[in-house]
């Protein structure tokens, strides 16, 4: 059977493009028939990367079938997962956020997950020297994830080897990436087309505390008055989101690439307090500016309290 | 604080030697100050290896503190982890056994899991160029746990890969692996200073199948006979070890290196259920005969049934 390579569910632009540099590697490299895959409708900028590039945009599957030969990426979290994960054939797992917990193997498999802000960065060292086969498309694949998970460096979650990898593939494309970086953020900006709940649901995770669940979702932008002019319409989508994905709040982070800032949309007294517990941030109306707070993983989630 | 570095609570050789490896690489080569640290008292084999090549036996320590910085070696099991490890801070997994899915991490960390027979082998591939760098005495523990792992490559848990390594490493230190691994064998079937209790815990694992609790317990050795003479004893602390251990019932496979096969101890009629479903074996007395079996991991979990 040949292999599927595939992210999480929320298909962004590291979870749309590292199936897609991984199964050209399986391929090309290693041999072994495979095939990117998407778990969901990639959002804009992934969308941009395929059509810029000329990748064709993976198929979107529902479900893998029992003993399906897989290979995860971009998660290792059985929630963001197709249902029947466990009933697939996990062969490897690249990633690079905290291991949850949920997801056995059945027997010992290849694992390699490092901290470092993005997939992508870690198939560059897992590929090696044949790194230098891959074709100028996948390449581009490459260097989008890596701009994309850092906000062109400016996440707390970069890391100088996230920074040196980009680097060195934009050199050898000859790809400057501040021009580069500004058209795939005007792409990822651009949100036009989505009902307030799609935004709402876009880029989201759900996160537990003390006994609150939440849905953190991120909406990251260079023009946060386009989604902020929504907010009243977004305020009453999360409502219906909340009780439709079973967590007592959405919380929506409006977050500023350019200005690096978030803003936090406060929707009710719940939220003026998380805002206030967790960021020490006063909200008087229906938003509240959060300096500095670009990263869900290192900045949003560890602080989160109600 | 200084970063400990351990396996799991029964040391075997790789379980003792791969954190005097890993403690070498993070102290003269990462520049991060670090100690191998034993989870409980090795084994004969472990314990050859350490006098036969003048290294420091680690301090056997009980729990992790809270925030302790660690690196686990050769296991992903909580179960068989300090009770605390999911509060002290682990910034390292590197292991070859299947994820069971019990550990969580507070933050993405680095995971290395590979499907070769031995964490060493993982660790000589991570640490790449920097072997050159290694003491002899630390590339001996290397090659032992290689030759352990593997029982000298008759494992079917053996790669190319593993086998490489070894080769590589002998033929550098100067070592025959044959005259070698027969002087750590022999080390390792040197049981009589243990109880009949000791023994079933010397080197087992718990595993359930479908609400049956067993302790499967291995014993390798060049010298059965020395083992099997005591059947009766141990078929009778077999009660009282599952009794205190929780489990229904303790499984022993003494396994005969050199012959590649291994004897059951069939105590009573669960056991022979369970000989005749998991490996078609007619059990007339209180023994049985598997040929071939070696290997837990690969050929005695995987069909065991009741």
């Amino acid at each position: 059977m040949t292999m599927q390579v595939f992210g999480h569910k929320s298909p962004d632009t590291d979870s749309t493009g590292s199936p897609i540099i991984w199964a050209w590697y399986l391929n090309e490299v290693k041999g072994i028939a495979a095939e990117p895959k998407l778990l969901g409708e990639p959002n804009t900028e992934a969308t941009f990367m395929l059509e810029r590039w000329n990748l064709d945009k993976p198929e979107i599957i529902s479900d893998v079938a029992d003993g399906q030969p897989c290979v995860v990426v971009d998660t290792n979290n059985p929630a963001e997962l197709p249902a029947n994960i466990n009933g697939a054939d996990v062969q490897a797992i690249i990633d690079h956020h905290k291991l949850v917990g949920g997801l056995e193997t059945k027997g010992p498999i290849d694992i390699t997950i490092r901290p470092v802000a993005c997939t992508a960065t870690i198939m560059y060292d897992l590929i090696g020297g044949d790194v230098a086969k891959m074709p100028d498309a996948v390449k581009c694949a490459m260097l989008t994830c890596i701009l994309s998970d850092t906000l062109e460096f400016r996440s707390p979650t970069t890391t100088d080897h996230d920074r040196k990898v980009a680097e060195g593939l934009a050199a050898e494309l000859g790809i400057s990436i501040p021009d580069y970086a500004a058209e795939m953020f005007a792409a990822k900006s651009d949100v036009s087309a989505f009902s307030d709940a799609e935004l709402l649901r876009m880029d989201s995770k759900e996160y537990e505390v003390d006994g609150t669940k939440f849905r953190v979702s991120v909406l990251e932008t260079t023009s946060p008055a386009t989604v902020l002019d929504r907010k009243a319409a977004l305020a009453e989508a999360m409502t219906t989101v909340a009780s439709e994905d079973g967590v007592d709040q959405v919380l929506l982070f409006v977050v500023d690439i350019l200005n690096e800032e978030s803003t936090l949309l406060v929707p009710n007294d719940l939220v003026k307090a998380v805002a206030k517990k967790s960021f020490d941030a006063d909200a008087g109306g229906d938003t509240v500016v959060l300096p500095g707070v670009v990263s869900r993983k290192k900045q949003i989630i560890p602080n989160l309290k109600v």
